[in-house]
């Protein structure tokens, strides 16, 4: 499936990786997300997972998405990165491949403990060093000293914005949006910035034949824990053990649940920008209640 | 994620078809292709997978889908088509949810002697009773005598067309293409139409927790068995053991192998018709060879 030239290429890469002649015996194609191409290469030297992507479609995407990963790695584990590259009109990232298995009570609860740790990761600010991207979208993380400014300024004013020049909503959505903004601030309860996964739902941790939660496709920066804890509630497919045992290392403010729909409006309006203007309804009766 | 009329929409209609008051307790997103949103639904009576999609997309994909699945079902197994409904602007298919795991040497055998006796199930015709579609393209289906006539008329001829008006191909590459047309009938060996998945790579089978394979999104039509094995091959993924097996049951005609990259033209021009002209670069290296 892939071109020969690129194959060749990425041979040629991981040789030079590894520092010993690489032959790609089979590639197979993984289901992947809306963005790249995802698949698992069975070489000489054991299997990779690479993504492969036009390189004038999301600049610096796997920059970022490597620089996520590092972010995260020293407190969960995510797979290791081989390297990156660039050939013709192509970009790839080459990663561990992992071999996966379902997730049981053990796992939830070593997933539960590695998060609530992570979390506890904390910077002066909110915001991130850098913009990343969520899913194609870029996603804006300058910095702010309070939650709600960052929320406001950094998530929701964003994705409206870009969801009325797309036409997916109307002035009526947009003037009920607005109302939302300065009610942010008395919504959530104050707390330190946490590191976050950023895009955590269910499609974003595998847990490997070894038995270790692992977490992909980061889209990090320095936000409120409950932003991470929400999103895994929008899709669901994780375990009620997760919430216990996350909450016996790092327990969550008195009434998270009733703020879950709110966190999640950030989501669902990617959702509206990238998928269409079917979402906005959903976010239409979250807000509802709320202005 | 989903919008709640239509969850409520899908509980009442799920609850018709068991009979017994169904409530939906989590829904999770799923990693799907490129066609329709997918998730698996926890309900109080079990697991159900569902695809979504907006109804005007697509017009008779699901009906064509659940055609494909039953007509797969004698000679292979399948997921159980629960129903199908729509609601507002979405259209949406309920099957049975299968959890999987890894395939081993027991699963490949079963898998290839399966194949191997589906690929038995034959017809008078080349062809198939209706169009369906292969991913999100049409794929025509109009019954002929010969196998060569079929490839060129049903599948190389319309992708070329298709990519040529969607200005992915250029002239040059057309006429190339076309110089291929009369030489198929010499290429691939006569044998009597099969029952074909059409549609077979890797993400296209899952082995359920109780050892079975099944074959899922399937593009069925009678046609030359060779192409199914061709596509196993196109992404990987599939065992050595799965073409013993076959064999052992469904020899197949010397010199398949040199056949593989001519049976694969068809899924390489749905790439380039579905994913962007980059993917022309290889059917090019393809053709190179025969013209």
């Amino acid at each position: 499936m892939l071109p020969t030239d690129l194959l060749c290429f990425i041979e040629t890469s991981i040789s030079k990786h590894v520092n010993i002649p690489v032959k790609v015996l089979n590639v197979r194609k993984l289901h992947g997300g809306s963005v790249n191409f995802s698949y698992q290469l069975n070489t000489s030297q054991g299997s990779f997972f690479i993504k492969i992507n036009k390189r004038e479609h999301f600049p610096l995407m796997f920059e970022k998405e490597i620089d996520g990963l590092n972010q995260i790695s020293p407190f969960f584990p995510v797979p290791k990165v081989f390297c990156k590259g660039e050939f013709s009109e192509y970009s790839f990232l080459l990663l561990e491949f992992i071999e996966t298995e379902t997730a049981n009570k053990n796992h939830w609860e070593t997933f539960g403990e590695k998060l609530a740790k992570m979390h506890q990761n904390s910077s002066k600010l909110f915001g991130y060093k850098e913009d990343n991207y969520n899913g194609s979208l870029l996603q804006v993380n300058s910095k702010t000293n309070l939650w709600s400014d960052f929320f406001v300024q950094n998530r929701l004013m964003i994705q409206c914005k870009m969801a009325r020049d797309k036409q997916l909503i109307d002035n009526n959505f947009v003037t009920q949006f607005e109302k939302l903004y300065p009610k942010i601030s008395n919504l959530f309860p104050q707390e330190k910035p946490s590191l976050l996964h950023g895009d955590l739902w269910s499609g974003n941790y595998i847990i490997s034949h070894s038995s270790t939660p692992f977490l992909i496709d980061p889209a990090v920066y320095y936000g409120h824990r409950e932003v991470d804890i929400a999103m895994t509630l929008l899709f669901g497919g994780f375990n009620k053990q997760l919430y216990e045992s996350y909450e016996a290392y790092y327990p969550l403010e008195r009434g998270w649940q009733q703020r879950v729909d709110i966190a999640n409006i950030y989501p669902l309006m990617v959702h509206v920008n990238l998928f269409g203007a079917s979402y906005a309804q959903r976010v239409k009766s979250v807000i509802k209640h709320l202005v």
